[in-house]
């Protein structure tokens, strides 16, 4: 009898759950839930308004997902649900909510639902800069050993600043928190009555590492007299290592959901580390790059190196026996998608309208005509900030070389180009920093659907660029991670590398770099490089004044 | 009985006449001919194909306009031709085209209807720019004094660059020529049979100087040897001082025109220039800024000082008895065109067209909602590179602190204000070298058309800007040299200043800097001070990179 396992992959605007067959990595059904709520970032349900930058969620869509699409995956396949071995999740992170003992959010409480700070803080929510920025001196000023780990800078995307600004914002919030929670603990708790933190959220964003544990109590007293006892008092629960099960499925999930209690449900794990296993990545040196509106690069390697401006680097944070190092862009989907917004003209709208194409990819056939070069543009791809290898969110956008003949494909072009410089400034990060980079395999959707972007990429980096298979990216690693938590025994395999390697896969095609457009984009990176240093490295301030300036005036 | 004059403003696009009252100043009637072969900028009539920034014109277009126009406004105000006293006119510059001894232009020839060098090459035509670099060093060499008056750097715009690209790429063309002379010389020519060498577009365009004369024959034997004798051989003719006639109308242009022959032709001035005595400014320290697609910017003072980067001084360049300054933007109405024509969103098309408004007044109505700083965004407004103060036609655009939630508007106000940086900076470089700024007055169409505009310029400079008046800016400047030009004794002035005093005007309303405002835009520019100079003066010459590949790769 064939056997299955459940992966659901929590998105920033819905849940994706497939079905997947052990043997073979079939996805045999699939189901989607939009979450009702969406992402809230102007205002509560009931009108409260939020500030610049927040981006909140609403966890009962979390729940929802699970309520509608494994009943859903389960009718459209027919499986008996003594054959599913293993369910599997991962999800965006940092993604953290206040919970109350039993697992209740802060915000399903009525004193609480018009308290912003009791919401799930989605891992965009950017309005905790200024905690980030203060954590990161005092670290720095101590000599804190952890901030190495993290490219000497901690993001305001992550847990401790999140958890600071509700502490400081809404002392109440903070104090009726018992626990503070990722979203993907969260929701395995949901289906198995256990809580635990899984090793790559509390690695790449919790601060936390296995040989070291968490920051000190000193550590937070420095930052905040009342966070002293924040790791004892609100994290007091075990690590929950990759790969392995946390529980089963309770009795009431298993009533809600149609599957078997007792099911083992894997540790969670962030939604884009997870993309590892489907990509079929089991060794160092070959860096994953997911591309979707923001990219993650995630690369093993047997040995720890600190590489500058690198997120994280965590032991055993994706794959156990490999320390796997994270960097990312902020802005690259939604660096395409904010110029055809805002920047294309209407008749190229209306001449797209004319041959039934949406504007990407119009663009992308006038864009592809274009030599390397021709447009005389290049960007600074800064447009969210820059994660890797600066590491700084208030940096900003910057284009250079328009004249009056400058044309919206040359632009559209020239922003691809730019993250492609991005990246090429990460691999080489990596390398000039002991850390190889022998293959580059990408992942997401602008890997599926943007064959001219992925030959920039193969030219900038020049290295052959390779894509992951499956739309189902996410959710197809989830479900080997529940393969390797079912173990061998039951149908599914011993470990996530014996699960990637049969249920993860690459396409057979891939893009070779052209040598006559390398020559011409390793000037341009030269270039890019030059504007990187200069406007990222101190010898100008101008984004940052900028942005103050605006963020002043916005209040 | 009333006297009359008529001017005739030769633009880029069209041939603009009126008829104006001597005494009043009023515009009686008036005439527009668009020039029935435009701007030749790909191609030749016949086909034949044009480089890369070339731009032509055919000088049938310019006499069409004499044909059509003066019978038209004779037509329309019923004025007798004997109250005529005067003609007037104005011209783009350095517009030049190669000639015969009687004024036939070689393009007339049928052996040269194929060569565009024998065209007339209009201000814009900027494909000689090799040329003027060559020159621009060669004069440094040799220490030619002359360099200094042009703020150390020949534009490619001028007389002599676009002569030796005749030279050197059509030696036939330049062997065929008689003369090679101004637009605005060739068309009094044309009234009079008399030729004669305008001062104001020989000293800004011409290298010419009342002191000194052109450069010597061994400065052009430097050039180029077959250049040694232009001067002598191309050149032979006499300088016609401005606000004097140069002939009258001959019986055959009479006969065309209606106009009676022998009414004095004033000497041509540069289409710029003119709109002194039209906007009523008489004295020094009064800056006139004329605004269109590009903006000339025209200072008198009583003393010779040498600006670095200013495009030019000249004695008596425009009144006599003055120092008369230029100074410029290449790109000012441009750049907001090039932004509503390639850069503003479908969607705001639409809403613009549902409330019958032009993108233009559509983006300002958005933009005017704005504070100052509030965008974040600061621009560099070199998108057709930089006239004054650093005479660079290599550098290209640049735009800095865009972010995802950066919307059009913000993008259009950012152009805008750029383009008041760039005056700012200018004004700034007039004051520092000595020549003093006491009041800003703005004409041509933005000065008229956009009021965000003009009080951004009042906070910028911190200083009132007063706005010319009347629409007929050009033509009606044209008007009052023609009436200097006929003296008091036949009903008009006796110099160029008394005309203005009475025939120009200024209008009631100005714009009063704001002073929050000037203190937010005094940060600013600060932070547009210190781009312009690092890509500007040489600490990074990425735009000229970028520029260099692009020109090598469309070839």
């Amino acid at each position: 009898m064939n056997k299955y396992t459940i992966g659901i992959d929590y998105g920033s605007l819905s849940g994706r759950t497939v079905l997947v067959r052990c043997d073979t990595g079939e996805v045999v059904a699939e189901s989607t839930l939009e979450y009702p709520h969406a992402v809230m970032d102007t205002a509560l349900p009931d009108g409260t308004p939020l500030g610049q930058d927040w981006a909140l969620q609403d966890p009962q869509d979390y729940l929802d997902v699970l309520y509608t699409t494994i009943p859903a995956v389960l009718k459209e396949s027919g499986v008996d649900s003594a054959d599913i071995i293993g369910v599997g999740t991962d999800f965006t992170a940092c993604t953290v909510l206040p919970v109350k003992a039993d697992g209740t959010p802060l915000c399903f409480l009525p004193q609480f639902r018009s308290t912003p700070n009791a919401y799930v803080k989605l891992w965009k929510h950017h309005a905790a800069e200024k905690y980030a920025n203060r954590l990161t001196e005092i670290a720095r000023r101590r000599g804190e050993a952890f901030l190495d780990r993290y490219g000497g800078k901690i993001s305001s995307e992550w847990e401790i600043p999140k958890t600071w600004q509700i502490l400081d914002e809404s002392p109440e919030v903070y104090e009726a928190a018992d626990h503070i929670v990722e979203g993907g603990d969260w929701i395995v708790w949901q289906l198995t009555g256990v809580l635990g933190k899984n090793t790559c959220a509390a690695g790449y964003k919790g601060t936390w590492n296995a040989k070291d544990g968490y920051p000190s109590e000193e550590f937070f007293k420095a930052l905040d007299p009342r966070l002293a006892n924040y790791v004892s008092e609100k994290m007091n629960f075990p690590i929950a290592p990759l790969g392995k099960a946390v529980g089963g499925v309770t009795e009431e999930m298993a009533a809600r959901t149609g599957l078997k209690a007792g099911t083992p449900v894997s540790s969670s794990i962030i939604d884009a580390h997870v993309a590892m296993p489907s990509a079929g990545i089991t060794g160092p040196g070959q860096l994953l790059a997911i591309m979707g509106t923001s990219t993650c690069d995630i690369l093993l390697s047997e040995e720890e190196r600190f590489v500058p401006g690198i997120c994280g680097v965590v032991d055993g944070g994706v794959y156990p026996g490999f320390y796997a190092y994270e960097a990312g862009q902020s802005c690259v989907g939604d660096h395409f998608a904010w110029f055809v917004d805002h920047c294309c003209p209407a008749s190229y709208k209306e001449d797209a309208d004319r041959q039934g194409k949406n504007l990407h990819v119009y663009l992308t056939e006038l864009a592809e005509k274009l030599r390397p070069g021709e447009s005389g543009l290049v960007a600074l791809d800064w447009w969210n900030g820059n994660r890797s290898v600066l590491a700084d969110y208030d940096l900003t956008g910057l284009l250079v070389g328009m004249t009056l003949s400058t044309r919206p494909e040359e632009i559209y072009r020239a922003l691809i180009e730019a993250t492609a410089y991005g990246t090429r400034m990460i691999v080489d990060t990596f390398v000039k920093n002991g850390v190889p980079v022998t293959k580059f395999v990408a992942t997401g959707g602008i890997s599926q659907k943007n064959a001219m972007a992925m030959q920039i990429y193969a030219d900038v980096l020049n290295m052959p660029v390779y894509i992951a298979d499956g739309k189902q990216g996410g959710a197809l690693g989830a479900a080997c991670f529940a393969a390797a938590a079912a173990g061998k025994a039951a149908g599914g395999y011993d470990s996530i590398t014996e699960a990637a390697a049969v249920m993860g896969r690459q396409k057979e095609q891939f893009y070779r770099p052209i040598p006559e457009n390398v020559a011409v984009y390793e000037t341009l990176f030269q270039e890019y490089s030059a504007l990187h240093d200069y406007f990222g490295r101190g010898g100008s301030d101008v984004m940052k004044h900028l942005k103050a300036m605006r963020t002043k005036l916005r209040g």
